[in-house]
């Protein structure tokens, strides 16, 4: 693990861009924010369906999250952010906006792309998690906050995430609604009632499929990016309950 | 409104009985709870269905909110807790608890006792509501807590209430579900995934029948009685956001 730059903000929160593995294709770039006051719990933030690690509402997100008190990480996996995409995935991301708007069905088009992504990220966010926790400032239990599939994934099979926060889960591959259930640890799962992405009832079912004995589900009136911000602090203290 | 009893609480709660009009059956009987810093705004506190102004729960939790810092007022309204109930009420009380044991439709003998009590409760709520911003300890905007039906019915037609936090809303007369629409004040719906007196879907349709533009639901698993205690600060600061 290589820190690239860093940068102090205002806030207290050291910002570290970092990389991961020799230089080409399959290195890792992420990004890494720590607390002023470490060694810190560690929270995995991941955007849904592989959005960029520096798209500014996850920065923002992340930035407030490490202020609070925890060591935050993201990384652009494969296909993700600004890694190198394969043309099939452009064709299908082309053809899931040309679907939505033409109100036509979009499972399959999603699931060819999203469900491929997941499996090759996260065995990456598995190798930066073994990563991370060498990182002197970094201490304690994991928690995972954001992209639902990819969530899911991760806490199906990693026993060292002990909480998730989960956001959206309208469309989640079909591997990972089966896997639901897999899923045990304490979980907050958000969602915006009227999501113009992501269709209430599957999202409701997949709250309900979760197999943890403690979850809770927060819905809020809007569309995809209506989230209150009030619900990054209920966010937070979730994780308090949880990683402290 | 005389007040017939005080206790100081070890949180520096004041906690007082009082009464409101003459005696007799269509006497008031009410608790106040006011917290160290006065004057604070108001929460009007009611338990689901008439349960009584005394019952444990709802006094822990009335008390917790006062130590937070608002006064906090519950009553037993016509046919609910200690006051008289008509032998009518009594036998659909008891046919109620034998069709739910029986896992019977519970919806004709539901709406033919709560229906009724809700509106017979409704306007002493106010008058008592009249009385208590009189107290020289009580000041500033109004919130409602607990009973969905009697909120409906209050957040529907008194302006005062500038917020609302709802529990369960499996069951509610048609009068108030049909006067969901017109509650518009910023709102907290709080319900139990599977709460055994409340049927999940018909809750979600009350959620989405609200007319407000800000409303929140947060829903954990489990039965009935099963809120986390977290959920009560959640509630805490949601009157925060609105009453401050």
């Amino acid at each position: 693990m290589h820190f690239t730059s860093e940068q102090r903000l205002d806030n207290g929160v050291l910002e570290r861009e970092f990389t991961l593995g020799p230089d080409g294709d399959d290195q890792i770039p992420g990004t890494l924010w720590t607390p002023t006051s470490t060694p810190a719990p560690l929270i995995l933030m991941a955007h849904n369906n592989g959005l960029p690690k520096a798209e500014p509402r996850l920065v923002a997100r992340a930035r407030l999250t490490a202020a609070h008190g925890y060591a935050v990480a993201s990384i652009d996996a494969p296909e993700c952010g600004d890694r190198p995409r394969s043309a099939a995935t452009d064709q299908a991301r082309a053809e899931l906006r040309r679907a939505m708007q033409a109100g036509e069905p979009v499972d399959d088009i999603f699931e060819s792309f999203v469900g491929p992504m997941v499996e090759k990220a996260a065995p990456e966010w598995l190798t930066t998690l073994d990563a991370l926790l060498a990182v002197p400032e970094i201490d304690g239990p994991v928690g995972y906050s954001g992209w639902t599939a990819l969530g899911i994934r991760l806490a199906a099979v990693e026993p060292r995430i002990a909480a998730a926060g989960f956001f959206a889960g309208g469309y989640v591959p079909l591997a990972q609604r089966e896997q639901a259930r897999q899923v045990t640890v304490p979980l907050l799962f958000l969602l915006q009632w009227d999501d113009e992405g992501n269709p209430r009832q599957r999202a409701l079912d997949l709250f309900d499929a979760f197999g943890s004995k403690e979850k809770t589900l927060h819905a809020n009136l809007g569309g995809h990016l209506g989230t209150p911000s009030f619900e990054r602090e209920d966010g937070d203290r979730f994780y308090d309950r949880h990683l402290r």
